[in-house]
């Protein structure tokens, strides 16, 4: 059985120091998602301070949402150190495939640290794994072939936790891979959901070494509450408002009952 | 008539892809008022990028509230491919008047590149179309004159379509102007309905090739929801949360039975 | 007897334009409450516009939340021209101790320009005095001594008012000193209340040149609001939505009324 809800207490009991280098459209709600799930944001992206910053948290959530050249060198800076400090990293690749830069300054990311966990879209993942997609801006287009043979063989290539988000959710590592089922339509209505996803993993990998089970269980909690607030709210706003009190108020015993994960070969 | 209405139902058929170079203060806001109408945001500022994220956009909005030099070559490089590929630009003249960097990038940007909206306060437009004006902050001082003269004069100059915002919002180009009475008082009791309306002006100039019918049809849209909100709601976070819900499932038929538009010459 | 409701009329009959240069986490916030209490927001830290943007405002409030030297640069000059024109400067000392950026930042800005206010949890202030503290990331550790007595040496050194959060704040100067007892637990549950103080004691001190009393006067009706909002909503985002509206419709009377402020010698 799975143990999202004894993760999320964890996360509670912990509150690690959760360092984000992220986008300038969604910071302040990775900022409040991570406060709202009982950790700690922090975020410092000057390139004298990464390092030391870093050094104090205890996970790295990196997100080229709006990326500059000078901003990738403050993550690979940051994510080095984390490397060194075995402090997980998660990386959101936004847009990757919409532009060069995009999927230039990804796979340079890839190639110089080490990535923990890799999140993407069905066409993101798609183009870091090889096949030959377009994204049209931050919304996946349908991507053809198997997404989870794709993850698998980003896993393989990186050592990562892969997850392929959409109506159900991918998380594959190298060994063992799990299909998350929790969520709602909703989270699609409204800008942010994925970003503040990314943060979550960046919580739950934070207490959790075995980085393919933190992100099942960060998925589920998060897809938990979005379940939970869909029932008291159905236009995004209010959704969203609700969404986040459910997620500062969810409890394990929830967690565990309402729970959709299932395993994958 | 107006087919204000129409255009609507296109946006959310269509969903264009609005390319946004914005502030940081209301960053969010813009993508998130984006998604709520129906069409689908992107942010993206780095130099590297901005010709190819424009490429695969259908729009592009350009706020300079928190502008920097180098922003505004980012803006001036991702409006000159939008030209190229017949993508209308819209552009929020935050705070010209205010200082010498706001009022000498807004004019490089007009006499640099085609803006086929512009978009500003009574204080603004006044400044950009040459007369004497000061403006305090982003705040519109009281301005001499007739708008609609200095606004049909500033869209004769550059072939744009120029918009005046205030009580009611003037809609002018060189041969035809409306005047657009649908909104409310509340808009004016937070931050951020000045950026989000450029937001939508991009939306519907996406799909409507008659920039200025486009634009009277976006603020009376916008309006429409303002008021929809202003019935469930008297205070303005209450009436934000609202009004972004009531933009999200904000019908055609509402919309022609609330439009307050009228044709100006 | 304290005036605090006087002073939120004072606001919202000069509505002062306030300059922020703050941190890209929560600047929309810091906007949004500014024009809640009545006075008016511009954010604006391009080098070459910001003094020109302090000579038409009426208060200055620096946050290194996500300082960079540039922007620091920026803080700097603004802070000069502030001083210049004897606009009070608001300075929230993020993060100090946290790396050595911050910390050597802070004491730049304390070094080369006049802070009329310097604010900070008490991690961060006992920092700033000299004692040896040590900063996890935002959120304060326990300071060992007494904190009143350190930030008066503070402001001592510096000829500032100095602001210690916590539960209770402290509001000392060189001559006087009050502890602000009111306030909510609530405040702590979300991302952005510190700064948003920030910006209220920028609001305040613009209309009233004894900044310890607006200090302590800001502090107690952003605290009276906090404890209103309590009162309807009893999760942190449902809380922080009621909290804007009560800073929105914050009555004078109500004020004096619940006001929470202890002399202290």
């Amino acid at each position: 059985m799975f143990l999202n809800g004894k993760l999320l207490e964890e996360v509670r009991k912990k509150k690690p120091l959760v360092h984000h280098i992220t986008n300038w459209v969604t910071i302040y709600d990775c900022a409040n998602v991570t406060r709202a799930i009982g950790a700690l944001p922090v975020m410092a992206h000057a390139i004298e301070e990464v390092e030391e910053m870093q050094a104090i948290s205890s996970a790295l959530v990196l997100n080229i949402g709006t990326l500059t050249t000078e901003l990738v060198e403050s993550m690979k800076l940051a994510a080095k150190k984390a490397n060194a400090e075995r402090h997980p990293v998660v990386l959101d690749a936004v847009g990757v495939g919409a532009t060069a830069l995009r999927t230039d300054k990804a796979f340079e990311l890839l190639d110089s640290v080490h990535i923990d966990i890799v999140k993407g879209n069905q066409s993101e993942i798609a183009k870091l794994a090889g096949a030959d997609v377009l994204t049209r801006g931050v919304e996946s287009s349908d991507v053809e072939g198997d997404m989870l043979t794709l993850a698998k063989k980003l896993a393989e290539k990186y050592g990562s936790t892969v997850i392929v988000t959409g109506k159900h959710d991918i998380v594959a590592s190298p060994k063992k891979a799990f299909l998350v089922k929790n969520g709602h339509p909703m989270l699609g209505e409204f800008v942010g959901t994925g970003c503040m996803a990314a943060s979550i993993l960046g919580c739950f990998a934070a207490v959790e070494s075995d980085h393919t089970t933190a992100s099942a269980a960060a998925l589920s909690c998060y897809g938990v509450a979005a379940e939970l607030a869909a029932k008291e709210a159905s236009a995004p706003a209010a959704f969203k408002l609700k969404f986040f009190d459910e997620i500062h108020g969810l409890e394990a015993e929830t967690v565990s009952k309402m729970q959709n994960v299932e395993g994958l070969q």
